[in-house]
């Protein structure tokens, strides 16, 4: 049970970091892998559940759990024919690619939701001598690894909503060289400089500027970062 | 216990169809309401167990609620003294909206998630005979409620996460009438008619396209809506 929901917090942020690269393939890669582990995941859930000859599937976190890893598989495989492979027509792609944007946040937030949920469920049933309400070693534990998730969840969630982020799309590939155009100039103020866990990201934040100017008909349509 | 995620889970869809409005006071004065009735259910919920002899604040439930009311009564104090009151600088305003903003829905996601740990944590420590895992009514009931509260929280996310459906600041009120722009033009097209519930919007979407225009630079750094 607390296997199937460490895989599904733990898939996401490698996703939303690749995004920012825009390495399709990766993207779509780790996001496949991570899929493969939930699903075996679940199947063990349910094998021991059958050994143990608990029912399955009637606890909230269980209804949301299943349908979180429903919908993700259903994102990929959208993600994979309309935005990998190459024969979607574009318009499709511009229509589809703010809905992919907002359900893969959407099942990001629903798998932190479940996990959560799954600690509250595992805790109540598993601490009753002492009680949860004794403040026993694994309750405050387990509290704060809730907590902890909860924090990665908000920090994932600032990283991919600001704009100053956003990997600008490049006309041609030259063009993501560094020493490009300056940071400077727009939307960048508010930006944290993020090390080293971002180098490869360098020339996106140099390019921001005049891709910004470039993209703004493709962002309305929201385009940017389908191509 | 009940009563306080009801109240946690209700609040913010006002707030964030009234920031459609930009009418900050209503936006103020919600959220004060939501939150004097927070704070309210919170000192019955002490005070109960304290007449039951229950501890306080053991579960996850407990402590991501508790940090989530403290986090609204700051995102309140903190929006009047910044955005409502006249004497705060633009520049402050501009490096805090973004802040603001991202706060705002982090604080409302972690008031979902508070619910459907409560609803999770009642339900393990209520259905014992018959047993939670043999699908008695209270318990599919209650998850059903629970799925709902995730659906209204998602319907939320996508209508503030839609770029077309942000209100334009205005230069100044004249450009608010009907009649003014076209709704054609920018960003638009993928926008759902709101029907009745948005009619005094409708002025807002018309601006859409003009507004979108002007407002590039102050959009970049975090201005619109803050004036």
């Amino acid at each position: 049970e607390e296997g199937r929901q460490a895989i599904i917090v733990y898939r996401l942020p490698w996703t939303w970091k690749c995004s920012k690269l825009l390495m399709k393939s990766i993207h779509a890669g780790l996001n496949t892998v991570a899929a493969i582990l939930a699903i075996t995941s679940l199947v063990a859930v349910f094998e021991n559940r059958n050994a143990q000859h608990i029912p399955h599937l009637y606890s909230l976190h269980g209804w949301v759990g299943l349908i979180a890893v429903i919908f993700y598989v259903l994102q990929l495989l959208v993600g994979i024919l309309i935005f990998l492979l190459p024969w979607a027509p574009l318009s499709l792609r511009a229509f589809l690619m703010p809905i992919h944007v907002y359900s893969g946040l959407l099942i990001f937030g629903t798998a932190i939701v479940t996990t959560l949920m799954g600690v509250t469920e595992k805790l109540v049933f598993a601490l009753r001598t002492p009680p949860y309400s004794s403040f026993p070693p694994e309750g405050v534990f387990a509290n704060t690894l809730g907590l902890l998730i909860l924090v990665f969840g908000a920090l994932i969630f600032w990283i991919v909503s600001r704009p100053q982020w956003k990997r600008p799309k490049e006309p041609n590939s030259t063009r993501l060289q560094p020493n490009g155009d300056t940071i400077e100039g727009a939307g960048v103020s508010m930006t944290t400089n993020y090390g080293n866990t971002m180098d490869k990201s360098d020339s996106e934040l140099n390019n921001e500027a005049a891709a910004r100017k470039r993209n703004l008909a493709l962002d309305e349509a929201g385009l940017r970062s389908t191509m």
